[in-house]
């Protein structure tokens, strides 16, 4: 059982790590994806300490390195998913499975979208991105799951407790694990419908009609995770108190996903402040 | 008139002076001091962002060049005179005075002591660290005013409107400014006295009575400068609102002097929420 699992290696969850083990304790970083940084095209200017604008791709390497010095134990693999038992939770990579006993969700608020006709017209109209959270609502119905790694796969194996007419679509990329449901390859060229989602129709020219879509492409965003396990929600960002933590004890969280400015000072100085709460969760335990 | 004067050039004052650049302001940092991170003997290791950990003095000079190259203006120079004029302040250096609408103070917590025996005991009890607070209570004892620069010559325009019977004490230092009071060059061995202050032994083995002292030694504090304008002070930490305003309208404060983690990422924060706050301010006025 781990004290603290930190989900996402940017500024914010790097900077909970540093000061959580300087404090002694041994926080485990899992991440993969460089997030909000990593897509920015012009070098950061206003983040102090840098007399020369620095890529926001190298700044992420930096604050790995640095916690890597630290000794911090740094996973670099995609979460596929977080569950509560008790008082603790469960956290599954692609390649592990984890207990913790604290959670700090700094994956940013980078979120799944896909740029295809008809995906924003149907999102929460027929399109999901949590089979846990929605599965249940198309249990009679056809329905189509959207990715081709462990994340899909995880998914799946939710699906297929309440449905079984599924057919998973990779959207062109390879298929990374086996699956007993029928596969489509072609890449996803359109989402059909009128008012509510009727199908899919791919490059090769085929129209798949379904009534429901899980999309479980790369890896769930923070908030993914937090509205899968009841964590309150407002305007796309997760309520923290003071403290930082969720309306779920244990589970905290920090950086963009709570809101306020997304810069990378603000996720600094979030990362530094939850580690006293943490520390005191922890003993109040 | 300047809009904006930012007093210190560590990680809040920058950080401050980028945010408000990058809004489209012109704010004017002016330091001397590298503040408590130049002291700091080991390197910085819990300030996220750096693989390698930094020296204080090296973080402090990449933030003055980062800052450079935003064309922000910095004048490297000690602040000894910080007044308010009706809705305004009057800031005079060793070299230059200017008037500002708004000014934040950044300079650290960092204030001036001395090691010399009987400094500790007789502060606050004969011994004071601002001519204008106390000037008055000394108006007609000897007094001794210990300084060598501009920040003593300021003190001494203040003391000698309310006092003739002062000595200047250099405490070894070359005189850098001509008074027409008596000087003493030897280094301060002892401050004397029971139950108050009662004389000053020097080096020489000289000893001189006197009643009241004020130290002009460097450059004042955030503190001092506060005080004297009637800041509120909490536990050594100046007290702001929600906004880093003082009590005094217009003047703000970020960073270590407003108490709360001593810590660089705080600063930085301090300095990036402070930016909005000010742009408010000026647009009401």
């Amino acid at each position: 059982m781990k004290d603290i699992i930190i989900i996402g290696i940017g500024p914010a969850g790097i900077s909970a790590a540093i000061y959580l083990k300087r404090a002694g304790l041994n926080p485990v970083v899992i991440g993969q994806d460089f997030g909000a940084l990593s897509d920015y095209p012009e070098k950061v200017e206003n983040y102090y300490g840098f007399g020369n604008p620095i890529l926001g791709e190298d700044l992420i390497k930096e604050g790995i390195n640095q916690a890597k010095r630290l000794d911090i134990e740094i996973i670099q693999d995609s979460v596929i998913a977080l569950d509560q038992i008790d008082d603790h939770f469960k956290v599954k990579t692609t390649k592990h499975k984890f207990q913790t006993k604290t959670v700090i969700l700094a994956t940013g608020k980078k979120r799944m979208t896909m740029s295809i006709p008809g995906f924003n017209k149907f999102k929460g109209k027929g399109i999901s991105l949590c089979a846990a959270c929605d599965g249940y609502f198309f249990r009679r119905k056809k329905v189509a799951l959207i990715g081709c790694g462990p994340y899909m796969a995880h998914e799946l194996d939710v699906l297929k407790e309440i449905n079984q007419d599924i057919t998973v679509f990779t959207h062109g990329s390879p298929l990374l694990e086996s699956v007993s449901f029928p596969v489509v390859n072609s890449k996803i060229t359109r989402f059909l419908g009128t008012d509510k989602l009727e199908g899919i129709e791919t490059e090769d020219g085929n129209i798949y009609q379904v009534q429901g879509i899980f999309v479980a492409i790369g890896a769930p965003s923070s908030i993914d995770f937090a509205t899968k396990l009841g964590v309150v929600v407002e305007r796309n960002s997760l309520v923290v108190n003071h403290t930082y933590q969720t309306n779920i004890p244990g589970l905290f969280a920090i950086g963009d996903v709570i809101g306020g400015k997304l810069q990378i000072a603000k996720a600094v100085y979030d990362g530094m402040m939850v580690s006293d709460h943490i520390k005191t969760y922890l003993k109040s335990k």
